[in-house]
């Protein structure tokens, strides 16, 4: 794939051809979709959905009935040369010299699912300045960062099955805090949202398999927006020594549309600096970033614009990272890359780093705000500008919903 | 069920009614295993294993059509009242009054398959000796027992992925490990096993529920022996602020047979005495441990032997705070106890407590020894003992391997 930028390719469905559209010809993101028929595969055209099913039943493109299942995992396990095959068909189904009666649905009248059967979720911490400033929270800014985090893309084990399609309700959680007289089991009182970018894993490693950080490269098959909710309250409470747990395992929102590293190559780019040359294994030949302008709303005010590229290590690095133990990877493991932060507040991806931990309240729609309340909803945005286009992501919302007693 | 020890239940197999014998017919253990035939459900007795898919086949019992997958979730799922009348029928069919042509396989002549699809696997620190051994080590004394470790079961999130079954090889994993001049890229120098029981999740949860510890007792299916592989020195450079990740990722390892719930159900008893009053959220009204000698053996040679009931978080208890922020359950998830330790050396189910953090070598075979080598066989053994019978897992057991260059 080049990296040369296109320009736009225009299709014969109109909408998608408008500059502000998140899903022109360029994109062509996957996703799990059903209307009056049940979930299968399609993919988000302008302000319709062609049904990779119906594609496939009529014989208009071939991926061995894959499109057919209620998750994308299936197709994703053909593998490379199978993604690229299917992106040059569609590409060529929705030109405008493409055929004319198309199954395309109405995404308005569309319910949009989980794209993937999450099999591993594992998020990182690769953002300095998201690193840093949390770091000066709760350590002082001499201890900020972990003595190893130059070296490695530090990640934990998250919680694969309560990973979310947007426009999920997400319940604030209960859970153990620390009060002045000892631990409370309470409400949440400190929720809080985290932006990131998810990595989808399109191809499988063996036990004791290492890879490269340019394999690792060919084995992500897209990305999605993700919310890594947090209680940084219970967080608090229960993360050392053994890492975060309940304060995060109640719910992480992803958006419905995988936008495929295909669509996102023209706009690859380096990330931060580094003051530090990476180990053999971390190290890439290539750009491992992505010109992305994203953000996050909290009941549709505007909060943070951040660029991606403002990223530390890639989330190559982080897969390779992740298998440099000799862990299997698995086709549809989803690697978050931590929260996306730039240097300054209006550039934090959470309310923890924002307001400094709450000490700094910030104002939405009039009134001063530390953490999330219950009512409020958190949506995400993010696109590679192109000209005269966009390759978007589409929306990840979430409204939080009251404690469940 | 009660708690009264009935004594040798006698089976048709005759080996199965030996005093030390690990399988009589009041264990039923079950799993999944493979001969001329591919892999299939069944169950050992004696020195064989009934093929509950032929049994199924034969109709000699019903489950659906579940012990023909290679996998038990099918099986699992189908819920307590199925998992009774699966006990009560196999009792039935080996009972010396049950048919004679039951399809019994010979345990050496098979191959013994990891019995569960392992949907997620949580590891715990429920042994208040082996977390203030550990925390000695590296906080000292006054630190050693994280403030929350008397309120809740400290748990994270482990990788599924690497989940293998006993007698597969571990390689000795590569890493970052700490270095005089910085960090290094080096094979794991500080490998380490540790002794743990695993329980199997045998009934699903949705997001946003809550269960009591009562209910989280009766969604456990079973139990296995669980080691979970451990590099130190990988651990010790990565796991702050986040947790373990890859000084664990690179293999653990499970037995073959689960031994269900029903039948340790006769060897339950209370754990270690509190000094502190559970939440509400953890408090149960019944025993949550059982009386079962464990120990581990290095090339053969028994270091350390320990009763269960020494722990102080049950793995009922695990599975309710795992879901007291709401985070579903699946059929399939694997929570690990944490290592298992009593107050001394020869009860300590880790090399880095049992050498001190390799301060103080034992002797393995005539030779000091403070971590494994490459060769080295780590057995797990445990069982409940009863009157002229036991109930027992078989073994568990795992070779190091030379690090893949």
């Amino acid at each position: 794939m080049t990296g040369a930028e296109p320009g736009l390719m225009p299709s014969q469905v109109l909408s998608a051809n408008r500059p502000d559209c998140d899903f022109p010809l360029n994109n062509l993101p996957y996703g799990v979709f059903s209307d009056d028929r049940g979930p299968r595969c399609g993919v988000a055209i302008g302000d319709r959905i062609l049904d990779l099913a119906a594609c496939e039943a009529q014989g208009l493109l071939d991926a061995g009935g894959t499109f057919a299942a209620p998750r994308m995992n299936d197709f994703i396990a053909r593998g490379p040369d199978a993604w690229a095959a299917a992106r040059a068909r569609l590409t060529a189904l929705l030109s405008p010299d493409g055929p004319r009666d198309l199954p395309l649905v109405a995404m308005a009248g569309a319910r949009l699912h989980l794209p993937i059967r999450v099999e591993g979720f594992t998020d990182f911490y690769a953002s300095r300045h998201h690193a840093f400033n949390v770091g000066c929270l709760f350590r002082g800014p001499d201890n900020a960062l972990p003595p190893q985090w130059d070296h490695m893309p530090i990640g934990y084990n998250g919680r694969a099955s309560s990973v979310v399609v947007s426009g999920t309700p997400v319940h604030r959680p209960m859970g153990q805090v620390a009060g002045p007289a000892g631990p409370e089991w309470t409400a949440s009182r400190r929720l809080d949202l985290e932006l990131e970018l998810g990595a989808i894993v399109g191809a499988a490693t063996a036990l004791g398999t290492r890879i490269t950080v340019d394999q690792a490269e060919d084995m992500i098959f897209g990305h999605v927006l993700l919310n890594d909710w947090s209680a940084r309250d219970i967080q608090a409470w229960e993360y050392q020594p053994l890492g975060p747990f309940q304060g995060k395992a109640f719910a992480t929102t992803i958006s419905p549309w995988i936008v495929t590293r295909a669509a996102l190559e023209p706009f690859r780019r380096v990330g931060a600096a580094r003051t530090v040359d990476p180990m053999p294994h971390l190290r890439d030949s290539r750009p491992g970033f992505h010109d992305l302008a994203m953000g996050w709303t909290l009941n549709g005010q505007v909060m943070a614009r951040v660029n991606y590229a403002v990223m530390h290590w890639s989330q190559a690095q982080a897969l390779a990272h992740h298998a440099s133990s000799g862990c299997p990877m698995n086709v549809g493991d989803l690697l978050g890359s931590g929260t996306i932060s730039g240097p300054t507040p209006d550039q934090t991806g959470a309310l923890l780093e924002m307001t400094r931990n709450g000490q700094q309240p910030v104002t939405v729609n009039g009134q001063p705000r530390t953490f999330l309340q219950d009512g409020d909803e958190v949506g995400l945005f993010a696109h590679a500008q192109g000209a005269g286009y966009r390759v978007g992501f589409g929306p990840c919302t979430g409204r939080v919903m009251p404690a469940l007693p």
